[in-house]
């Protein structure tokens, strides 16, 4: 992917908000030395930071909250770029990558940061359902991460090619645009009888939303 | 997220084959010690390895080609699962994560390579535009990953909850669907006059595509 580095805070905070899962990289010791493993979690931005939560217990969480380095990758695919030639052909995106060290958010910050996630995965939803359990907050575990070390790299325009490259003039060259896009809600059994979708539901299903 | 792990080699390669972009993760050292990167690329798969592609001088594809452990995350995003609390709400996606070491495609292999992931990206496109020549093919770098060490996850189902974790009874539970949707193909001004949308966008532009 052709790449530009971009420098503006705004930026950066849109991307992350327009987002729903981050990839998260970190490092593991095995038997024959150190490796990496990339895995997709919920995330949200709280001002100039990154919250992730997982599981307590979980691995994953476990290990960044160790104090070692992760790096927090958010990406948005916007769309394929077709040029005249295979070589100058690309994709359109935003991305987004975070490298910090996480630490575990306190005990007596917990609600509001997990109230906070749910609002960015599912606005409106937190004031849909009761307040979480101390049984659930202690299951829970969120972790915070500096919007300190950023690198915020978009592609959003057409198709375009060397001098000369286009040889083959018949040729179509054009953007594919691609974006995130809800389907219809479905309702599960464990709804009660007569109870509607919610205001946070049908408003995810009325926009595009990219992921 | 909750996870489940799957172990059908059809189920990995249909993930895989669905997919545009992997979030690739490798180690590097810096004066403080190794960090972990995570970067978009395209990819491909090819039988029972993992193609990604990028310039000749890129770090990241050098890196890679150095024989370092690289960690390659493909996820779809499927959907939000509503359930009536917060704690029981998800995510449906559907993941693979391939641990491997990285090999460069030789020369002699890397025009047929390269076809390969101009198809899996733009199907039908590579038939469209002439051949790669041999200077844009000196700049890419293609490699090879096997998908011996895998790990595929799999959510496809609808809300669900603890027993009593749904008290508040009046709450709609359900799955808002989530899919990659593709716009309307924009054309380029580089576009002769008269050059009509090929059948290569035409046909990605007619279907929803995970990303």
């Amino acid at each position: 992917m052709a790449e530009r580095q971009v420098v503006d805070r705004e930026a950066l905070h849109r991307i992350l908000d327009e987002g729903l899962v981050a990839h998260v990289g970190l490092i593991r010791q095995g038997p024959e030395g150190a490796y990496p493993v990339v895995i997709a979690m919920g995330y949200a931005r709280d001002g100039e930071s990154i919250l992730l939560h997982g599981s307590s217990g979980g691995g994953m969480t476990r290990e960044a909250a160790a104090g070692r380095p992760v790096s927090v990758a958010v990406t948005h695919l916007d769309g394929l770029v077709f040029a005249r030639t295979l070589f100058d052909s690309s994709m359109n995106y935003r991305s987004v990558v975070v490298l910090g060290v996480a630490s575990v958010v306190p005990d007596a910050e917990k609600a509001a940061a997990l109230d906070l996630i749910g609002e960015h995965l599912m606005p409106g939803r937190v004031a849909e359902v009761r307040a979480m359990t101390k049984k659930e907050m202690a299951a829970t575990m969120v972790l915070r991460i500096p919007l300190d070390e950023v690198s915020v790299k978009v592609r959003a325009y057409g198709a375009s090619e060397e001098e000369g490259d286009g040889e083959s003039r018949e040729v179509w060259a054009g953007v594919l645009p691609l974006a995130v896009h809800p389907g219809t809600p479905q309702t599960s059994a464990l709804t009660p009888a007569g109870v509607p979708v919610p205001a946070s539901v049908l408003a995810l299903a009325s926009a595009d939303r990219n992921s």
